[in-house]
């Protein structure tokens, strides 16, 4: 059983430990404002858990040379980020540092086992390694809308056999630990506050652009869900109601004009029109068009494509400048798939955003890129679950 | 100088009381889990510094009697809602109960220091009737953008004359008391908190359609005001590129769409194009259409003015949908002047968000007309500058 803090001193370091790295007995009482006889208390107790270890002195301040704690370098968090179309699986220290990181496609639609199984399959691998001497925690991110407090996905659209599945309970049973469940934009915004550009943001909204369009939104530093945890499920606002029919059944909903899989269908409808020759020649030799085909085309300035990508960023700037309006975030950070579009998907996205939304709310608002690339998941996967380890129970 | 608790148990025990009422020691220890103890020493220093009294002995759980506690009956909040064009001040006691509210028409565009002077007299006319023995804070609403930290309007667009006006220092020299400033939608959605439908809420929205367009943003039992104090201000969200000249200089905002300035522009076109009778014969003897008027011709069953509403929560409800969506409510409150127009109104946008949100998002989301009328700002008012007061300085 994974061991966990008796009090709310004891979660604060191991926080602080997480975040900040091996500190001296000092530095720690400086910040958690306990006697040097209350914080000795607290660590001896960390030790004997197994969660902290001491490390040497630190150099002196004047005094006596002040010993140096860290987290146990056995410390172990596993995490799953599971796509529309592939998984990735990755093991951090307790300092959530990536030490393996496996990925590889996989389809979500092929049900509950068989990707959960391919997910366990991979971890093994990493094992393997001589990479997991024990796991502490497991955090899992899915496509879909999930009942966090349940730990299972609720009817998502894009996973059929997933809904209900008791993923939580299953992987918790299969690896011996606490496991934690929820949206993979959820747990790509809480890579971003740990290690990405939102470190010292409080309030941000993270756009994931890929197989479909989502949000992840953090208030006050923590994962804002909604009442039913569906919050930043942005995909189906309306941009306009005489827009392309929607999965959903409603028309113009934001995922209809653009997202990968709308990409897909507008650049294999420019190719067919004769209005791209580089698209028609790759729809002739690979049988379809992917998002990735037009970022590529776009890169090498096929006008249709930057086109169907401009377009598509004034469609979700058109929804972003509104949801900037009423949220008033401190960062806006762009990620998933299609965000490889880069800087023609960015600079039109901003253009929208700073023409349509309230001058104050964008006044020293950033709109960025995702920095961390293929990371992000994971290491917010390893986020959630440690932040629960790392709290009283 | 008004006194402050001194420390989380005090604060905590003043907030119960507020808002549950005079109660037993006995009940006070179970809520706050104190030792008997500990909590008369509490409770000792909160009479002595004037905030709380004794005030007989309860029924018997069993044992000794335990004595009633109850808050001082001599504090005293104050509230200014001062809107566009009408100023409310109001006086309650410790439990926020409304003890004393006047109201009259005034012009906000008058400027602070007339708008303010107008407000002092108001608060001396409940002076005069003896209500207010002493001033324990005073909450003020205004109808603009506001820099909570700094107490003042910052570039309020219909509010010439206020721009960093030092509100809070202000009335705070003139009262001698604490003086917190905050939107008038901000004011509102904590009346409903308090007093209102959203009494056990967490997350919720109130959208107040009057002039202009507002949404309070409350998570977690606490107003979001965003990283620059604009978050829920809605009223220029795009309803669609290809709509009405909006004040702010883009075309399709929802205001321009609708509000008390759009609809009494849109009654006076439908007047002068001959399209109702009823609408004419106001704007021939009045030489102007107000959205009351409309909201009159509407009830007494005037095709067009019906039609107009009708408009208008579509609209409404094609923005809020977006934003339910992405902030996953627990519950959507319509107030303000325009709500007036009552049930029309509702049913257009609750129409709209149900069909257009996520399932998810709406499947337990009440939509309801606010029930607190003319007093939710000044019961917010207060409740804002008593969570202050009832805090560790």
């Amino acid at each position: 059983m994974t061991a966990r803090p008796q009090n709310v001193h004891q979660a604060r370091l191991l926080r602080l430990l997480r975040d900040e790295g091996p500190r001296s007995r000092a530095e720690l009482g400086d910040v958690v404002r306990l006697s040097r006889s209350k914080l000795a208390v607290e660590l001896d107790r960390l030790v004997e858990l197994g969660l902290v270890e001491t490390a040497g002195l630190a150099a002196s301040r004047g005094g006596r040379r002040s010993g140096i704690v860290r987290l146990s370098p056995r410390l172990r968090f596993v995490a799953f980020d599971i796509g529309a179309t592939s998984i990735d699986v990755a093991v951090t220290n307790g300092e959530l540092e990536v030490l393996g990181h496996v990925s590889e496609p996989c389809a979500v639609r092929e049900g509950a086992t068989v990707v959960l199984d391919r997910a366990l399959d991979l971890l093994g691998k990493l094992r393997d390694q001589g990479l997991i001497p024990q796991v502490h925690g497991t955090g899992i991110g899915v496509p879909g809308p999930v009942s966090f407090r349940d730990g299972m996905p609720v009817a998502p659209p894009i996973m059929p056999g997933w809904d209900r599945f008791p993923v939580r309970e299953a992987i918790g049973q299969e690896l011996g630990c606490p496991v934690l469940v929820d949206n993979d934009v959820n747990i790509m915004a809480l890579g971003e506050l740990h290690a990405g550009l939102a470190r010292s943001v409080d309030d941000f909204m993270l756009v994931k652009i890929g197989t479909g369009v989502g949000c992840g939104i953090v208030v006050g530093g923590a994962i804002y869900r909604g009442v039913s945890g569906s919050a930043g499920d942005i995909g189906h606002i309306r941009v306009d109601d005489d827009g392309p029919l929607c999965a959903c059944g409603n028309t113009g909903c934001l995922e209809a004009y653009f997202s990968g899989a709308a990409l897909a269908r507008d650049a294999t409808a420019e190719a067919r029109a004769g209005r791209s020759p580089r698209l028609a020649a790759l729809l002739e030799s690979a049988g379809e068009i992917t998002a990735r085909d037009v970022a590529e085309a776009a890169a090498a300035g096929d006008p249709a494509a930057v086109a169907l990508i401009r377009a598509g960023g004034r469609h979700v700037g058109q929804v972003l400048a509104g949801l900037v309006s009423f949220f008033n975030p401190g960062l806006v950070i762009i990620a998933g798939g299609v965000a490889g579009l880069g800087h023609t998907l960015l600079a039109e996205i901003r253009s929208v955003v700073y023409r349509r939304s309230l001058p104050l709310a964008t006044g020293n608002l950033p709109i960025v890129l995702s920095e961390l690339a293929g990371t992000a998941g994971v290491i917010g996967g390893a986020r959630l679950i440690s932040d629960h380890v790392f709290a009283t129970a």
